[in-house]
C-alpha cells in the first residue's frame, strides 16, 4: 500500500493530488491514506499537504527506501522481493545468512549504507549513507560452479547498460570486476557462491556503485569518482537499483537459456583490458602480456612475449605504458 | 577433564582405577573424580564403581560423544575442536551456520545422528542413531576454488586408509565420492564451498560412513553395506573418526605443500572406474566410454569410441557388462 501511495505521488510530482483521488485509486478510506503520509514522511520523504488541495511530493534528497525500490519493480518477473536495511556490515553478509535461511531465488538485498563493505580478496569497499548503491542479488542458477565468474560477467554488463540508460554515462569495464569512467573506479562486483562438486547451490552478486558520493578522501580521489562527480548532477539510486535489475533479468535469463557466447560480445564491446599490454598481479606471481581475450568461463587469456597463452583465474591487472 | 577422565578408563579397560590414582592423574580431588564419573554415566557410559577398588569402564555399545572424540584427537595438530551434537538435519547445514558465525579452520562437526543427511544432487543420505559417522570438517585453504573437486579425492583417500587402518577392510573408491566395499555404497562424500571468484572462503568436507548398521532396508540391501556386515563385528566410531582425522591430516597438509600431484597416485591406487567402460549419465545427457583417468583438477576423462576425450564434471558412473 505504501509502496503504491509513493508511486502515485511521484507520477504526480510537482501537482497536489486530493486525499479523495488517492483513496479511491488505493481503494482505501482518506484516514487510510493520511495515515499512509505519516508513515512516508517518518521514512523521510517530505509531502507536503494543503486544504482543499490534497497532497504533493516535494523535491528531496535522494532517500532509498523499500518503498521507493518496490514501487519501481512490480513489474520485474525475477526481482520484486527487496530485503531492505538502513546499515549492514555488507549486503554479501546479509544475502549469506538469507541463504542459510533458506530464501528462494531472486531476493534482493539493499542497504543505505555499508559499515563493512566487502571488496576482493578481502579489500574494503565503502558506501557511505546517502549516497552509495549497495546491494546483493540471490540466485540458484543449475550450474556447474567453474560457470560462477560468468556470472560476474553478466552483472557488469547490465551496470554498464542501466547506467548509460538512466544517466547517459558511459562505463569502462575491467576484467574481472571493476567498472571505470575515464580511468576511476566508479562500481565494483563481488560474486560469492555456495557450490558443491556438483553445481552451484546459490550464488550472490554484490554490486557496490558510487551514485552522489561529491567528495572521496585524498589517498582515493585519484582512484574513485562517482556518477553525480561526473554527471553533475544527483541521481536517483532507486531509479539505478531498479535499471540494474531490469537489465540483469533479460541478461540472465539470454544467458541461461542460450549460453555465454551471447553475452560476451556485450560485454567485449565495453571492455578496455583486451589487446592491450597489461600486468597481471597475483598473490603468488606477476605476469605481463597481451590480454588477448576471454575464454568460454570468463577467464582472461594472457599471451606472454614468446607467445605463450596463460590462463589467468585471479589477478589484479594494471596497464603498461 | 572429562575426556582426559574417558581416556584414562579406557587406557585400563578390563582393570579397576582407584579414585585416588585417578584423583593423582588428573589432579583434582575424589570428590571432583566421583562428579566426573557420574556426568559420564549421564552420557551413556557403563563405570563401575566399587568400594576399595574404585572404577572401571565396562564393555558397551558404540557410544559417541564429544569426550570419547576429544580424547583420541588431542595431538592432532589440525582437527582438536570438534562441534558434538546428538542430533542435527545435516552436520554440513551446521558446518555453514558455523562458518557465518566466523569459526576458525579445524572445526569438525560430529552427530550421532543426522536426520536429513545430505547426499550428492540433493539425494537424501541415512546416518542412524548410534551405528553411523556423519561428520564435516571445516576447511580454509588459500585455494581457487575450480580446486575444491581435489578435496574430495583428499577425504576419499583419508576415509580408505583409516579403515584399513582400524578394520582391516579394504574400500574401493568410485569417482567422485562413492566408497565401497564388494561393489556396495559404505560411504559417501559430500564436499561443499563458500567461494569468490578469486577464491576458496571456505570448505566443507561431510563424510557420512555406514559403521555398526546391521540392516538396510528393502531398496537399499543390495546396494548400500555396513562395516559391520562387511567386517562381522562393531567398531568403535570415535576410534574411526579420530583415524579419519589423522589420515586427513598428513594427506591435506602434504597436498597444500607439495600439491595434488603427490596426492593422485594414492587415491588412483583405490580406485575402480579407470580402466573401464563406463556409462556416465548427468541431468543433461549420457556419455559411454572408458574412463581413462582424471586430470589435475580432479575432473574424469572419458574416451569414447571415436576416440575423443569428454571432461564429465559432474555424472553418476554405472559400468558396462
Amino acid at each position: 500500500m505504501k509502496s503504491k501511495l509513493v508511486q502515485l505521488l511521484r507520477e504526480n510530482q510537482g501537482f497536489f493530488l486530493s486525499g479523495e483521488k488517492i483513496s479511491i485509486e488505493l481503494n482505501c478510506s482518506r484516514t487510510a491514506v493520511w495515515k499512509h503520509v505519516n508513515a512516508l514522511r517518518k521514512e523521510g520523504y517530505v509531502i507536503e499537504a494543503v486544504s482543499n488541495k490534497g497532497y504533493q511530493l516535494m523535491q528531496n534528497e535522494d532517500l532509498l527506501s523499500k518503498h521507493a525500490i518496490l514501487s519501481r519493480v512490480k513489474d520485474n518477473p525475477l526481482f520484486h522481493h527487496i530485503a531492505f536495511y538502513d546499515s549492514v556490515t555488507s549486503t554479501n553478509t546479509i544475502a549469506h545468512k538469507l541463504i542459510n535461511e533458506d530464501v528462494k531465488e531472486g531476493v534482493v538485498v539493499v542497504a543505505d549504507e555499508q559499515t563493512a563493505g566487502k571488496g576482493r580478496l578481502g579489500r574494503k569497499w565503502a558506501s557511505p549513507k546517502r549516497s552509495a548503491i549497495a546491494m546483493s542479488i540471490i540466485l540458484k542458477p543449475k550450474l556447474d560452479f567453474r560457470q560462477a565468474p560468468q556470472l560476474t560477467l553478466v552483472a557488469a554488463v547490465a551496470v554498464t547498460r542501466a547506467v548509460k540508460i538512466v544517466t547517459g554515462l558511459e562505463l569502462e569495464i575491467k576484467w574481472p570486476n571493476d567498472l571505470l569512467i575515464k580511468g576511476k573506479k566508479v562500481c565494483g562486483i563481488l560474486t560469492e557462491m555456495q557450490a558443491d562438486s556438483d553445481r552451484i547451490q546459490s550464488i550472490i552478486i554484490g554490486i557496490g556503485l558510487n551514485v552522489n558520493q561529491q567528495h572521496f578522501s585524498e589517498e582515493l580521489v585519484d582512484l574513485a569518482t562517482s556518477l553525480q562527480k561526473e554527471g553533475d548532477r544527483v541521481f536517483d539510486r532507486a531509479e539505478l537499483i531498479a535499471a540494474i535489475l531490469k537489465e540483469f533479468t533479460w541478461l540472465y535469463e539470454t544467458y541461461i537459456t542460450k549460453g555465454f557466447s551471447f553475452i560476451k560480445p556485450l560485454w567485449e564491446a565495453h571492455e578496455i583490458t583486451i589487446g592491450k599490454e597489461v600486468v597481471a598481479r597475483s598473490a603468488s606471481n606477476t605476469k605481463t602480456g597481451i590480454a588477448i581475450g576471454i575464454d568460454e568461463e570468463g577467464v582472461l587469456l594472457l599471451q606472454d612475449d614468446d607467445q605463450d597463452v596463460h590462463r589467468i583465474y585471479s589477478a589484479d591487472i594494471s596497464f603498461e605504458n
